[in-house]
């Protein structure tokens, strides 16, 4: 498993600078001489500025902002890395920028913010507005993106969303949905243990809840056991998601680790301690026990010695194993879906959508014990995905636009089939040039 | 005249919402499988992150920055259309940034900021250092363009170019080193009018000045005549350029726009009053009067009644007549010179020598009345400005790399031949459709 990683990460320390980013400008319009720039630039320019200035809508008409999002961080909280700033945080934005363009076509641009202080940071992000569709908050330490979050999807007209928790939530929503029918339990019968009580083991529980899971039969464990106590005591340990918290652990269990999992369902770890969870661990749930173990690149207990420990479903977020969540799944969809109806936010209801696309993507391929999800090499999911976000929020009424079905799976087809033939285009041409020139 | 503006506003509203917008994000690597994404993404950008937060100069190695600017407004001052805001502004910047693709094989991020205090701009534009190596602040209104320059040059570690001072001046300036070529008068002989006290007539004098023009024969008009007085009197009606101003009109001159012409040789207008100039003040001249009308897209005088009045050398910002003064054949080579040899600043001196480049490579195509500029169409001019710009940035220390003029000329070559080699691609096999086609 090592080895796996320093392969690639000696790989990457190679062709990074042989390509010196990953993600650049390109023109959208026909440049046939420099006259065309009397239409593209002054004077022609001035009409399509006095049209948006009447009507401010018209701004995702006549710019590329219906299909532009920002892909921001402070490089506060940057993978496993901590906090390494700004500048160091930039190649982790400018991956993310090349996905959602691979995946979802959707134009990406990575800035990184030399700023950590929360409300400056917030008003820089507000002042962006103009020049953006959308936000994808990214790798910003906790709690601090809980405020930012709160704040810039309240006072910002555009979808705000932090990738750590929507978009983790609404991968692994879609992992439990399947591994539910796998067990053929219902959701809302489970008894499911959250380990951790982060930005991404919060989102998913509000989204299991919203897709049927029984708040009361959940039990959250965190560094110092099963959270419980008072809505004021929680207050003050959770202030941005004691509401929540305080809805879970029906029962008042008290204790630790395995007085929560002792026949339980499923446990879903989203905790950063690798090797957390132990075989006698599992041994302690109910039959046929589900383990999602998120820590990533070394989870809480590795695949292998959970299903020998008796478990049936497991899933990690590493790419060697079966059922990776893999927030790539999520993002380049959802903000499709979004950008296509030029929705004002992303609600928890849009995501579980997306996770139900997912879901049911995976389902009609074949449903196994190892193919609870479906693949990113399953191109056409974001579709899918795209196709029902984008029609609830049209149902929600936070769409700017509406369409049919149709017309919904017809756009996202075009936009995300259009940066295939773009990267196709470019490496056929040379302007993409292969990997094996880095050696020469 | 009017006529083929309104074509360009007419046609501008048609195709601007045919593309929606006039760049978009395009890979800079291949993406063979998703395999591929644990080099750019998770796990292998962890690497490239680790190498920047070990050696903050690695950013113009592992990432984009290195060719990758911000195209900034406020919305305050956009054309001729005054504050319409950030919104109403995008067009123009995305045009921007598609020049500055196409013509210079830079990669730029069109940004409005919303945001009018000058100094809460300047922490917002300061905070996105890390993700960019250069910033080309547009559009936005005086005074206060003066103060966010100068505060930000001294404040960050990237270039920070204000197009309507340096831009306007560094093209200006070539036009008049070659108008002074044709009229066969030195430039540290003439006497040099000056209309206009504003961003680019002040920075336009500060360059004529380094290139030989002797101040004391320079008069500066503004709106109640001829700018003199003590320096203390200036310096309460222009904060920012008193000094400048104070080294002017050595003979003490007072009076009006007649008297400061009276035996001028050349006449430069900044002054966004369409037909101020009269044929009987060009009639005031010294013999071969230069007359730089810049008013745009009405100038100070039309070009044949100029000319009917005696002057040699008439000179305008529209395409539409000989000898445009137009920004395009400045901004473009000058950033791409000062990228690429991954320069702090762009200094008054590199500006000289874009112009210089700009009036050599115009005399060595044939120097004549209505040629004293390149044309757009001359797209080599680019790379020879980008060298130049590049050999004085090196020469002056301001610059992180430094080359031979031989490689310099190669690495320009080779990035302004790529967004050619882009545009063309994407022209050809459909990325980018026909302007037909919006007919359909």
């Amino acid at each position: 498993m090592k080895k796996k990683h320093s392969e690639a990460a000696e790989t990457a320390a190679k062709l990074h600078p042989f390509y010196r980013g990953k993600v650049q400008i390109a023109p959208k319009v026909p440049v046939n001489s420099v006259k065309d720039f009397s239409v593209w630039y002054t004077p022609g320019v001035a009409e399509p500025c006095r049209i948006i200035e009447n009507d401010p809508n018209m701004s995702f008409e006549h710019t590329n902002r219906a299909n532009t999002i920002a892909v921001i961080s402070d490089g506060t909280r940057v993978l496993g890395l901590g906090d390494i700033g700004p500048l160091a945080a930039m190649p982790v934005m400018e991956g993310k920028a090349l996905l959602f363009k691979v995946l979802g076509g959707v134009d990406a641009v990575p800035i990184c913010i030399d700023e950590k202080d929360p409300d400056r940071f917030i008003g820089i992000v507000k002042a962006l507005e103009p020049s953006f569709g959308g936000i994808n908050l990214e790798d910003i330490a906790q709690p601090k993106c809980f405020y930012i979050l709160e704040r810039l999807r309240r006072e910002m007209e555009i979808p705000v969303w932090h990738d750590d928790q929507q978009g983790t939530a609404a991968v692994t929503v879609a992992g439990m949905i399947n591994a539910a029918r796998i067990v053929g339990k219902p959701l809302n019968e489970m008894k499911i243990v959250m380990l951790g009580a982060g930005a991404a083991s919060t989102a998913t529980l509000r989204i299991l809840i919203m897709a049927g899971v029984n708040p009361e039969k959940v039990i959250v464990v965190d560094y110092d056991g099963i959270v419980s106590g008072t809505t004021d005591e929680l207050k003050d340990r959770y202030p941005f998601t004691y509401q929540l918290l305080a809805s879970t652990n029906g029962e008042k269990v008290r204790g630790g680790l395995e007085t929560a999992l002792r026949n339980a369902d499923a446990v879903i770890a989203y905790t950063a301690q690798p090797g957390l969870l132990k075989p006698e661990h599992i041994r302690l749930m109910a039959h046929d026990p589900i383990v999602f173990a998120g820590s990533n690149p070394v989870p809480e207990i590795w695949p292998e010695d959970a299903k020998a420990a008796g478990a049936r479903v497991v899933a990690t977020g590493r790419s060697d194993f079966p059922n990776q969540i893999n927030n790539s799944l999520g993002f380049p969809g959802i903000f499709r879906g979004a950008l296509d109806v030029r929705a004002r936010t992303i609600t928890d209801e849009m995501c579980l959508e997306a996770a139900k696309a997912l879901a049911d993507y995976a389902y009609s391929k074949g449903l196994d014990e190892n193919h609870i999800v479906p693949s990113m090499d399953d191109r056409e999911v974001f579709i899918e995905e795209a196709v029902r976000v984008a029609l609830k929020a049209i149902e929600q009424g936070v769409a700017r636009l509406t369409a049919t079905e149709k017309e919904l799976r017809l756009i996202a087809t075009e936009r995300i089939t259009y940066a295939w033939k773009l990267i196709e285009t470019m490496m056929e041409s040379g302007l993409i040039p292969p990997m094996e020139e880095a050696d020469r």
